[in-house]
């Protein structure tokens, strides 16, 4: 029996460090796993264990990568002038799926967060800041996430890039596409209204 | 970068493999292993495999556990005179969880499918008897789910064992405790209407 099995409640503990799963959720991992041959469990185990060995960051734009650098840093279709800022990984992969961006990414792998301790320094802001700087970079679009700590790194990436003269953006926040306003959420909203442009007719 | 990457889309599919993970659920898992440092991603693994091994089946009740028999196979305290038999090991859970239980456990570990070719035998339901023939078993509680499959199974084994003239009970479906008439399904009503109980007043 495995209620208050302690090897059970380890192998349970194991699978709530996967990010949003609670107590149900590993317990039924947990089951799965139990209930499979050893060798679904050794090829599940190892598949894990070899590609986090295989994908490491890439040392230009610190996204993850099975090459250094990786294959939108060294490609010459990607367009250098245009500098995309993201948070992390995900970040690189929703835009690229979007289809919409030719040009190259940093990603800061974190935000500046100083009540956890995390400043310019821990983020290494000054490799990416080195990088504009040497690079033929004509324009930085800040693409961190519209929260508190988003909002605040893109302000002091953007004021320290101010000196170089290269132009700095955000993307647009607003009203996603096909959703009603009575939906949105009052804060999207004011940055919707305030970001208006001119309908051309 | 990860879109369309083959190493990283392998890592996504072996969180796939868990039950009632799609896509989005697999990918965040794979990037948190990819955050993670190596070390954390070994100990996660070795948990996994290690308690795979660790874990096997009692040959007595079929249920998971560390001991062969496992605790409550071998607990005078529990009474042998009751023996419930549960789909899976994680009904055994559920009803230890509730505290209402004292007597023994058989897990079939499947259910009765003829369309998917599982036949009496491929449950090894012979086990199951020959067990009731051969302990005291007075009372057999059959709580396999309120599904089809379930039903089936409850009535095959209460067929098969009505010769040995011991009594056999199936546990009671209906209205959940706390819910209300109308959050309960047709089904579930019918049964709680049919199976109604003399209210002592």
């Amino acid at each position: 029996m495995l209620l208050n099995n302690k090897l059970f409640d380890n192998l349970v503990n194991a699978f709530r460090s996967l990010p949003g799963v609670g107590k149900k959720t590993a317990e039924r991992y947990a089951l799965h796993v139990l209930s499979s041959t050893e060798e679904e469990v050794n090829a599940f185990v190892e598949t894990i264990s070899r590609i986090r060995k295989q994908i490491k960051r890439c040392s230009e734009c610190q996204d993850f990568s099975d090459t250094d650098p990786c294959t939108i840093c060294v490609s010459n279709e990607r367009d250098g002038d245009l500098l995309c800022i993201v948070e992390k990984p995900s970040g690189v992969m929703a835009i690229e799926r979007s289809g919409g961006y030719r040009g190259k990414y940093y990603v800061l792998n974190g935000l500046l967060s100083p009540l956890d301790g995390i400043g310019p320094d821990e983020l290494g802001l000054s490799r990416l800041f080195q990088k504009v700087m040497t690079r033929k970079v004509k324009e930085i679009i800040i693409a961190t996430s519209a929260t508190n700590e988003g909002e605040a790194t893109a302000l002091y990436i953007a004021h320290q890039l101010k000196p170089l003269g290269v132009k700095i953006t955000r993307i647009a926040h607003g009203v996603p596409m096909g959703a009603g306003l009575e939906l949105t959420d009052d804060y999207t909203l004011r940055q919707a209204l305030e970001g208006r442009k001119p309908l051309e007719g």
